[in-house]
């Protein structure tokens, strides 16, 4: 099926949720995600428009074979401890695929995963003092963009890790949260790029030990962010054009 | 009606194509637009999910009536000759209705409307040479941008009239196409601006003695910018927000 | 003196600091400014490289004749109570010269000035809860930027009037602080904007009634803004070059 | 020697010009530039505020020792038909010094090197008809930019190979030149972009078989990317700071 189809008002968007999904598995990181941070994301995000997939670190071909990410309008990603293992021809080809259009919804500690750097070219470090729990303030800073649609002016994670600044990205393209923490700390908590064809959106919320993806704020903003992210009509046309590089 | 339903998949989305109709009421200009350019806009435009209506400099109120803004989505604006004659009122009303959330598709000689600078804070000056005929290359520089949706990688208008740059603008947001011009210029034709929480497109065709306005990529560009200038679904919410001033 | 030989690694640069001074002569405002604001950043700010003047609102014509315009290089700008009190050509000629290539800096509740909303067509508008004094940490979002040299990665401010978002400006061309208040609220609290050849810089901080301008991060800062927004050597040749608008 | 002092006033910059040197050396590419590129731009460069070296390819550690590297405060960059014999170790320190402020002039096929993908996270890819001799002009699109000091409003090149949009670029931090081609193309060929703590410039002219590289116009843009591209003040001392990474 072609991503102009997909892309159409009809067709459903075909989403790929990637998770590492180690830590869910292991009792000492206590998460609070017992099926997989996938699979509470896959269950929360359910909507005729969207045509929902899963995928992890230790399926086949760590979950992103060529054949899955052509099939695949927006790629939801989360990682944390394992970013080293994912083998430089999957980042190859997760590259490849934004470049050409499809959608990218970077989450929490995919900050440090490889195609995120990739991507961005920067490493993405940022200021961080502690994972005890601190309550989290996001601020819509454009209201009228869609990401933003419905969670406005502001709403509150009672806990979550806090993050600071300075988080080492480039300028982002459109700036839609900043984060308060509690502690003391401001954050740039989600940031649109474009690369190529393809919509980039970071979102910081999703310790691993804290429910945030059980809040239905971080849910419509993950939601709203895959719509936005859906490759443009013409993505699929303009990636097969006999773009001539230079020799 | 809300612009929330008018915002949403289904109820059409209200345009108003505003225009100061002086030239082509007079034969000295030879325009090629007998019935005016809102006259030709408003037939090529026709399409189930817009609900188009015209209005003119001589209209009552200028056209741009607090009644008549309110119940537009989007405002298309074409104006050259009498840009002092817009009563500063009038564009009082027009700013703040941007400023809500109505989105403002700007054509050709608009680069000197009022409205236009007081939404930019800037000149809209550029370097001007003559107004004999021009052929006018436009290439898409951002491929997956939905106003540049059907229209790339290029295309051309035979005849037309050439701006150069420097163009006296903020950088915009997003810059969609630059023009290649015969004679020797270029010039930042497609721009995409954001001001409070409405969307302004600038496109640089439509001389008015140039048939730019039937020419069937120009319309699709028109076309793909009313949709992208829509109002977001929280606007009408948000303008009625308490938000409060600094007193 | 051209603005060239003004901008060049020897000459001073010409500072004008305009100040409302309305509130520091009335005690009920209870400001910690007993000779003015404009005095208070004239002492800290003295330098070899600066040729700072002052003038406020209740100076002939207003303290900003075209005459001590076309004298200065970069105005810095505090007023509160009285931004209505502006003559509209006052404003047009400081918008006209920031066109030029004049530097501006605002400082606080510029946020509402007719200058401010005239260059960037928004209406300033934040949110605001109180003016009770809470404590303010203004963290570096670029740290290579040449307004934050020396005060990164953050500075406290232990009581100042909190801003809160949305702040409605456009998306700054470069942000290089954002605000936490201890009473929950983030602010984008260092934006940077370019306007015809001119750049302004939006600097949060100032309350009347609280002493951020003896703080040495917040002088460092509107220092390092002074001459970030000197006129570019370019900028009074280039004002004069015949830039034909178009008829 | 530390950055800092190397970026004060008085401390010449010191300018490393890295070049692949191979077609030079073949007579077969029949440049104009016998000496070879980097040679050429040395001695155009000369200036007293500047401490300029030279590399190429085939010098030990192919040009670009952690030493050289750790002594160049901007990085002036040529290379066309050996981009992929670049180690990707290489590759990694020289991204890791423009992440830590080293400034990085990018010039003409640059485009499709290693390093300016690896800074920016997109193909580079442009689109490229035939190399023989068109006109170019350079339109400055921001009269204010350092880098267009002294060169505007456009400068003219008779001979050049001609590239056009779409360049697989994000969307420059700044754009400072725009090229139209005689051939009918457009280009965006002055952008600038920050990563991390550095700041880079691709700058399009450059063909081996012109002489670009003797145009007093060429000239001169380039010495002002290198001064504009200077590591901030703070930057040696910010990339020693105890940024903590998330564990």
């Amino acid at each position: 099926m072609s991503n102009s189809s997909s892309s159409s008002s009809k067709a459903p968007l075909r989403v790929l949720i990637w998770n590492e999904f180690r830590q869910e598995r292991d009792a000492r990181y206590q998460t609070v995600y017992p099926q997989g941070i996938h699979a509470a994301l896959h269950g929360a995000l359910t909507s005729p428009d969207l045509l929902i997939g899963v995928s992890t670190l230790d399926d086949p071909e760590q979950g992103l074979s060529e054949q899955r990410l052509a099939e695949t309008d927006v790629l939801v990603w989360w990682g944390h401890i394992a970013h080293e293992e994912i083998a430089d021809d999957v980042v190859d080809r997760v590259q490849r695929r934004v470049l050409e259009g499809m959608g990218l919804v970077a989450l929490h500690s995919a900050h440090e995963a490889k195609i995120f750097a990739r991507l961005l070219g920067t490493s993405g470090a940022l200021l961080w003092r502690t994972n005890e729990p601190r309550a989290e303030t996001l601020w819509l800073v454009n209201p009228a963009h869609p990401i933003g649609a419905g969670v406005g002016p502001s709403f509150v994670l009672e806990e979550e890790e806090a993050f600071g600044e300075w988080f080492d990205i480039p300028e982002p393209d459109e700036l839609v949260f900043v984060s308060w923490f509690s502690s003391g700390e401001v954050f740039r908590s989600g940031c649109c790029f474009q690369r190529g064809r393809g919509r980039i959106f970071y979102f910081r919320p999703g310790h691993e030990t804290f429910r945030s993806y059980y809040d239905a704020n971080v849910l419509r903003v993950i939601g709203n962010a895959i719509r936005w992210a859906r490759p443009a009509l013409e993505a699929a046309a303009g990636a097969a054009e006999d773009q001539r590089w230079r020799p």
